[in-house]
C-alpha cells in the first residue's frame, strides 16, 4: 500500500466480507467474516465498522451477500431483497452514505442478467470510487493549508472510516506528505474514543505523529493559538450546507470561530443529502448510555447514574469556512452554492 | 449527617489525617491515613484528595502533622516549618486555596504558646469555616434559580471537593432541597472523570438523580434548550473576575453564552487572588499525559501517541453571569465590583 496509508477497514474475500473489528483497536487486530447480510447489518449497528463512507461500502457488500443467498441467484427481483435493503438501511440512522450506497445497489439490480456478478461489480465500484474521491479531496483540501499549519481533527475520518486514505484525515495525510503540517492534534472523542483509539493508531501505523487532547481541552488549545485549521468529516450534509458529524464537532466549530481558527469539512458527495433543507431535519442517533457509563467494559460511573448519549450533532453552515468534496471546494457553503455543485440529487 | 449531604473527603482522627481515596471511587471506598506532612503533600499531588477547598483544608492539617514531628513541639519557630510549608504549597499550582490556608497556618504559628494545639484549632477553624461558607453560598446561589430549572455542572464541586456540602454542587443541593431543580446534568470531565466517578457517586449517595453527558455533547445539550444554568466551582479567581477552573469550564461558558443559558461560578473568598490582575497570570497545571492515554490503568490510546493535558482553563469574567461567594453575589463581576467585595487582600 502507498506511503502514509497502510490501513484498510474491510475486504471482500472468497465470497465473504471481512471487517477489521474497530471495537478492539488499538489493542487487538481481529478480522470478522460476514457471510450473510444480517451479520453485516449487525456489524454496522455494533460499530465493528464505522465511519460514514465505510458503512456505505459495507452495506453495498451486504446486498451482494443477500443476493447470493437467494434460491435462484440468476433471477432476482428487487422485491426479494427488500427485507435486506431495509435491514441494512436501518442499521444506523444519521450517515446518509448508507442509504446512498443502497440506492445504487437497488438501481443496479433492475438492469439485466447475472445479478450477483453485477451487484458485486457495483459494490466494488462504490468501494473504489470512494478511495478515488478521498485522494482527490486530499489534494483539494491540502491546497488550502499554508506551510507550517497546526491542525486539529475529531473522531476518526481516516482509512479506517472509508475505503482508504480518509476524508478529513486524507487532507491531513496529503498535507503532511507535502510537509505543510507541523502539528497534528486529535481530540479523543468521547464516548467511543475514536480519536484516541483509532486515529492515533492509524497515524502511528503511517509514521505520523499525533498529540491527543481531551474534548474539553480544545477551547484552551485554540485560545492558546495552537490551531490554524480544524478539519473534520461529515455523516450528512443538508441542502443549506449544515453538517451532521460526530458529537463534539459543533463545539469545535464554535471554538474555531471564537478564536480565529478556520473550520474545514471534508466529505464525498455521497454524504450530501439535498432532500433535507437544513440540519434540523437530520436524524440524530442516540446510543445506549452504557457507552458513556463504561470504558472498555470497565464501569466508570457510579451505579444509578443515567446518561444522555447523542452521538452526532449539527454544525450550522455559517461556521464552515471550507467544504471540500471530490467535486470541488465551497468557501462558506450556502444553499445557492450547494445547489450549483450538487443540483437537486447530490451523490444519488 | 444532614439530608442531601452524606459524604466527607477527610477527617482528623487520633492525631492523624484520614483521606477518602478519590482515585478509587466509585468502585471502592478506602481511607488513607497520613501521619506526616510528606504523605499529605504526596496525597494532594496524586489526587487522593482534590478540589480547591478540600486541598486547602488538607494542607492545613499537614502543617499540624509537621509541627507534631518537631523535636520540641512546645517551642516551634516558623523557620522550622518552612520546608513543610513549601512542600505543601508546591503540591499543586493552580488552586490558590492551598496557599491561602498555609498563609493562615503560618500567621497562627507566630502568636504564642502551645503551638501544636493552636495549629490544630486553626486547621479545624479553616475546616469548619469552609463548610459554613458552602452552606451560605448554597442559599445565595439557589435563590438565583427559578423553579423548574435544569442545571449542568462540571467536574466535582461537592462534599468530596470541600469540607462538605460543596460549592457549585452545594447550590444544586440546596436548590434541589427547595424543589427548584427538575434536572441535573453532569459533564463527565475527562481526563479524570470527576463528573462520572465522583459527582454521580456523591449525588447518588444523597438520593439525587443525575444524567451524565460527554464533554463534547454539552454544546448540543445547550443548543437543544435543555439547560437553564451552568453552575461550576473555581480554583482561582483573579482581581478582574477571570476564573480558573477544571479544564472544559471555558468551553461550557462559551456555549452557555451562545445558547442563552446562564453561567454561575460558586467559590469561597479563599479562592479569590486579588494579587493577580487577570486570568493570564494564573498558573495552569499540566499533568502527565498518561491520564489521557489510559483510563483506570487500562491503556486506551494507541502506542506512540502523545497527549496535551492541561487540567485547568481560564474563563474570562465577561462570560460569568453570577459569581457567588459567602460574602455575597456579584452579577457580571468586574475589577470594580471585585475590589468592593474583596478589598486588596481577598480571603487572606
Amino acid at each position: 500500500m502507498p506511503e502514509f496509508d497502510q490501513v484498510r477497514p474491510l475486504r471482500w474475500q472468497e465470497g465473504g466480507l471481512e471487517l477489521l473489528d474497530q471495537r478492539l483497536l488499538p489493542g487487538r487486530e481481529h478480522w470478522i467474516r460476514c457471510t450473510d447480510h444480517k451479520a453485516v447489518a449487525q456489524a454496522i449497528r455494533d460499530m465493528v465498522v464505522r465511519g460514514a463512507p465505510a458503512i456505505g461500502v459495507t452495506a453495498a457488500y451486504g446486498v451482494v451477500l443477500a443476493a447470493m443467498a437467494q434460491p435462484d441467484p440468476e433471477h432476482i427481483e428487487v422485491e426479494q431483497l427488500e427485507g435486506a435493503l431495509v435491514l441494512l438501511a436501518d442499521a444506523r440512522p444519521t450517515a446518509v452514505n448508507l442509504g446512498w450506497a443502497l440506492g445504487r445497489m437497488r438501481d443496479c439490480l433492475s438492469e439485466g442478467a447475472q445479478p450477483v456478478a453485477r451487484l458485486l461489480r457495483e459494490a466494488e465500484a462504490i468501494h473504489d470510487e470512494d478511495l478515488a474521491a478521498n485522494r482527490r479531496m486530499g489534494g483539494l483540501g491540502a491546497a488550502l493549508l499554508e506551510p507550517g499549519s497546526r491542525v486539529l481533527t475529531h473522531c476518526n475520518t481516516g482509512s479506517l472510516a472509508t475505503s482508504g486514505f480518509g476524508t478529513a484525515l486524507g487532507v491531513i495525510r496529503e498535507a503532511w506528505r507535502q510537509q505543510h503540517i507541523t502539528e497534528i492534534y486529535a481530540s479523543e472523542t468521547r464516548p467511543w474514543l475514536q480519536g484516541a483509539r483509532l486515529t492515533a493508531w492509524e497515524l502511528g501505523r503511517d509514521g505520523m505523529p499525533v498529540t491527543l487532547v481531551a474534548d474539553g481541552a480544545t477551547a484552551l488549545l485554540m485560545s492558546s493559538g495552537l490551531v490554524d485549521w480544524v478539519i473534520v468529516g461529515a455523516d450528512r450534509i443538508a441542502a443549506n450546507g449544515d453538517v451532521a458529524n460526530k458529537i463534539g464537532t459543533y463545539s469545535l466549530a464554535l471554538h474555531a470561530r471564537s478564536h480565529g481558527a478556520r473550520f474545514m469539512v471534508v466529505a464525498p458527495s455521497s454524504t450530501v443529502d439535498m432532500s433535507l433543507p437544513d440540519g434540523d431535519a437530520i436524524p440524530i442517533e442516540h446510543r445506549d448510555g452504557e457507552e458513556l457509563l463504561s470504558i472498555g467494559g470497565q464501569r466508570i460511573a457510579a451505579a444509578g447514574a443515567r446518561a444522555w448519549n447523542p452521538v452526532f450533532d449539527v454544525t450550522p453552515a455559517r461556521l464552515v469556512d471550507a467544504l471540500v468534496t471530490e467535486r470541488g471546494v465551497l468557501d462558506q457553503p450556502d444553499s445557492a452554492a450547494m445547489r450549483t455543485l450538487f443540483g437537486d440529487g447530490a451523490g444519488r
